[in-house]
Order: structure tokens, then sequence, then C-alpha cells
């Protein structure tokens, strides 16, 4: 970078910049789905010129990347604060509540049923899926034996992995049951969560 | 209907007709989605001429309304066949991993995560998928009733909604964990399921 590019940049602006881009490009994709929002149309709902927002992505494919990293940076600080309890399974279950309640959020899920979809028939999205989703059972997945090692549990490689991949799917499953039963009682839900959690979690 | 239709109308070739416009759409809404897909396109594919397409489906929400109907006959029929179990809910453990493999199998989920994509914008869509929905809990919710009832189980209305939704939560999020993980261990991921299953059916 020469001396008079550095004299002009700016990384707090392009960072609000960026942010700027992802929050229309949200609203494009969650309103007409990934293929038919246009570049152009993110432009205009980003209050930028159609030439200006490549300085930032390079297309709709660089910001489905970025909108992963987010989901994965997100799941991090979960599993990251879950780390700091004292005993992070039965906290697990202690905020079953909380964690449903997130999960069902639309703008948690919304985007990120969409970019499933794509990655179904986009192979660079889903190799950018799969990579993000290999540090988040890296994460979880360390946490886990930890604590089971502690309780004496069974640790070996294929109870660790069956049983985070059903916990995953029990949380990435959520969404779909609110768009299929918009009046499911979360009460409910939640309680019948929590004896599949401990089953998964302690045995 | 006048005599001279009645004499042309051939219900088998009708019924033909539809499920060639249907494989047609399929292949159309798996590479490209539900909004790049045209009726034109879909015509060619099924080799039939733009105009003869709207003899059997009005538009597109038509086509993903027949498919929802058949997805949820297809449920209909396995909850059917899992009735006749002299244990339903036993057998429902013992054929997990048939359960499983069924669910991961991606002419069961391609389609119906794009489905499920477009109902999160389409409220046309959306009630067509409560509406096959709730026939499948109605159907599920009475047979868990039965077999917890003849085991002595609790049966009060949270205790089964909470059940099904958690149950059918991780049978749905099954295909998003293949996208994510495709390398996931299949024997591993079925044992954990069963640990799942058994303390959502029998506790």
């Amino acid at each position: 970078m020469s001396s008079t590019e550095k004299r002009h940049y700016n990384p707090e602006r392009a960072q609000q910049r960026r942010e700027q881009v992802l929050d229309a490009a949200a609203q494009c994709f969650a309103r007409r789905g990934f293929h038919a929002a246009s570049m152009a149309e993110i432009s205009k709902v980003a209050g930028m010129s159609a030439g200006h927002i490549y300085n930032y992505f390079s297309g709709k494919d660089e910001i489905i990347s970025a909108f992963i990293e987010l989901d994965t940076e997100r799941v991090g600080e979960l599993l990251g604060e879950l780390g700091q309890a004292e005993d992070p399974l039965q906290e697990m279950v202690d905020t079953t509540r909380e964690h449903v309640d997130e999960s069902l959020e639309p703008v948690n899920w919304k985007l990120y049923l969409e970019i499933s979809a794509e990655a179904s028939r986009n192979d660079k999205i889903a190799l950018r899926v799969q990579e993000g989703d290999r540090v988040s059972r890296e994460q979880f997945g360390g946490l886990l034996r930890r604590c089971r090692e502690a309780r004496g549990l069974s640790t070996d490689d294929a109870t660790i992995d069956g049983r985070m991949e059903v916990l995953i799917a029990m949380y990435q499953g959520l969404p779909l049951r609110l768009l299929h039963n918009p009046d499911l009682d979360r009460d409910a839900l939640s309680e019948s969560f929590k004896v599949a959690l401990r089953a998964l979690l302690f045995s």
C-alpha cells in the first residue's frame, strides 16, 4: 500500500461501510432470496453507488461468506461463555429456554436458512459453511470431552461426535419447527428439549 | 364437464403428465432455486409446450403445494406403518438408522429445504407448509398419546406437544447436519439419536 493510500485509509470507516452493506444484503436476501437479490439492489438499499460497494465485497458469494463468519463468531462466543461456567454441561441444561429463544429469533435463522438452501447447490458456499461448522465443532467437542471426562463418562470419538451431531441437529431444526408451527408452545418445547439434552450430555 | 370433454379426459395420462411436471420442477428448483426457475424452463425440461403445462399447474406456487402434499403423504405412510407395529415406540427406536438414512437422502430434503426457505418469505407457501405439518402432528400426536398411555406415562398436552416438537426438530435438523458436515459418522449419529429418542419417548 502506498503512503498516499495509507493516509486516506480509515479502518473504522471501512468497517462501518462493510456493516452497512451486510445490513442491506440481509434485508435483500430475506425479502427475495439470494439469487433474485442483485448487487445493484444491495448497493441501493445500503445507500452507496454500485461501484463503491465492490470496494468492500467482490460479490454476493463474499457477502454470504461474511455472514457465515459472523455466525461462527456468535456460536464461538456462546461456547466461550459456557466454558467459563463452573459446570458447563449443567449450565447448558439450565439455560435451555434462553438458547431456544435465541435459536427461534428470526434475525438469527432467516438468513441462515437462505444460506443453507444456497449451500445445497453452490459448492463454494457449501465449503464456507462446512469450514465454519468445523471450527464450531472443534470448540464444542473439546468442551464436551473435557466435561464428560470430569464426570467419568465415555469420551470415545463416536460418542463425542454422535452426541454433538444430534445436539446441533436439534438446535438447527428449531427454526424449521417455527416455520411449520408458528404457534408452538415454547415452554413445553424447552422442557422436552431438556429431557433430550440431559440424556445426551449426562449418559 | 361436457360429454365431449369427458371422452377426451384420461385420468391416468393426466396423472402421468403431472408427475412429469413435478420431476422437471424438482430438477429446476434444486439447480437454480425456486425464484430463478421459470415455468418456461420447467416446461422445457418436462418436454411440454409452455402453454400445456398450465393445464396441470397454475404456477410455481401450485407446484410447490403439490410437493408439500406428497411429503405429507410420505410422512403419513411412515406413521401408518409404525402404528401397525406391536410396540410402535420401540419400533421407532429400533428403526432409527433406517429413518436417519431416509432423512439424509438428498431427494427427500434438497427440495424441502428450498421450500422452507421460500416459506420464510412467502405467506401462501408458509400456510401450505403449516397445514401439512398440522396433519402430520395430529397423526403422530395421536400415536404417541396412545402408546404412552399404554405404558402408564404422562400424556398431558404439554408433554405430548413438547416431545413431538423436539423429535421432529431432530429429524428436520439432520439434513442441515449433512450440509454442514458431509463426512458425518452415521453409525455414531444413529446411536446418539437413539439415546435422545429413548429419553423423549419412554420418560
